[in-house]
């Protein structure tokens, strides 16, 4: 669920080279080490313009969030082709759980990691993930839907199976950017076995 | 995989009371606020001794998150009873994935969350909290193999299981404390489904 792409591309306004200052300037330091003072230096135009536009770090940094997290959204393809709904599957499973990372992919991945742990102890946040979560449980839950209708599934609980590997994802972007050896590679082939064993007709 | 007891209980000398002191700041201002001031508030005694054990902030957050981390395995029980590794496997999934959790451990659960951001961005961290899933890793690894070696589940990888499992775990408890609706109890139904269909033999 990561972009392949530069964060923003090429920004198209004042907003959007501020919210790339935020992310240079959030990859460099980290959420702990923050400051507006480092958002301007990454920041080509008037640190004033930062107050013009928000009403400090937290709004400026809430607004950022919800724009990195739909950009990050963007990147799953909204609707299963329904006549190749475990195809997709597969494909969005083989992007999220790659068994390697582009060092963008990688630093988009430690900086939403560093940002969410802000949401155990900032409700505005937590409203942010909450959303953000539940948008891809949805998108999964679709995909596994499409599969039943068109009988290449078992009868099972969309929204449980697909709230479990929206788990598994989180689980797996966070020991990838937290640890030095995270399995992905062997938690992917075992989603296949899981997925196997429980939710595709023989065919 | 969290404490059901306090952080240290009674502390034993000088480092204890400094590592309480640690986790209450840590719980009360999050690690991107925490100070050595801040540290030095929640400790009864004087701040110089501070300065007497650790050669500053970092040097006593990395020792303080060895002794969480091994107060938080310490919690799971180390050697499965081999004549019953299916009800052990189970009662570990219940407390790890437990439908609601105490204030107490949800507390240390978001500390946690907390500290595992900083993995991202340092090396002292990354290196604890691999560590840390490994040990984990090779604790469910345990249980499975003693299954298998007592008929009762097939000849899975007990590797490769193990990881997802620890990645289900890291992935719930990240989404517990970082999201205002987490389907854990989903989830470990779904879990159980997993096991059922490809780990355990048919009675």
């Amino acid at each position: 669920m990561e972009s392949s792409e530069g964060f923003v591309g090429e920004p198209a306004d004042t907003r959007e080279e501020l919210l790339l200052a935020t992310y240079e300037a959030l990859c460099a330091h980290g959420y702990a080490d923050l400051t507006v003072d480092r958002i301007a230096a990454a920041f080509p135009k008037s640190k004033s313009l930062i107050y013009h536009h928000y009403d400090g770090k937290d709004d400026l940094l809430l607004d950022f969030l919800d724009f990195a997290l739909e950009r990050f959204e963007a990147t799953v393809p909204l609707d299963p082709p329904e006549d190749a709904p475990d195809a997709h599957l597969r494909e969005v499973l083989d992007h999220v759980l790659a068994s390697s990372l582009s060092a963008e992919r990688r630093e988009f991945a430690a900086a939403m990691v560093d940002l969410r742990a802000q949401a155990a102890s900032d409700e505005r946040f937590r409203a942010a993930f909450s959303r953000h979560d539940r948008f891809f449980r949805e998108r999964f839950a679709a995909i596994l839907r499409a599969g039943i209708d068109a009988g290449v599934y078992r009868e099972v609980d969309p929204e449980a199976t697909a709230a479990t590997l929206v788990t598994l994802v989180n689980g797996a972007m966070t020991e990838r950017v937290t640890t030095d050896d995270a399995p992905v590679e062997a938690i992917r082939a075992e989603v296949e076995r899981f997925l196997e064993a429980t939710l595709r007709r023989e065919s």
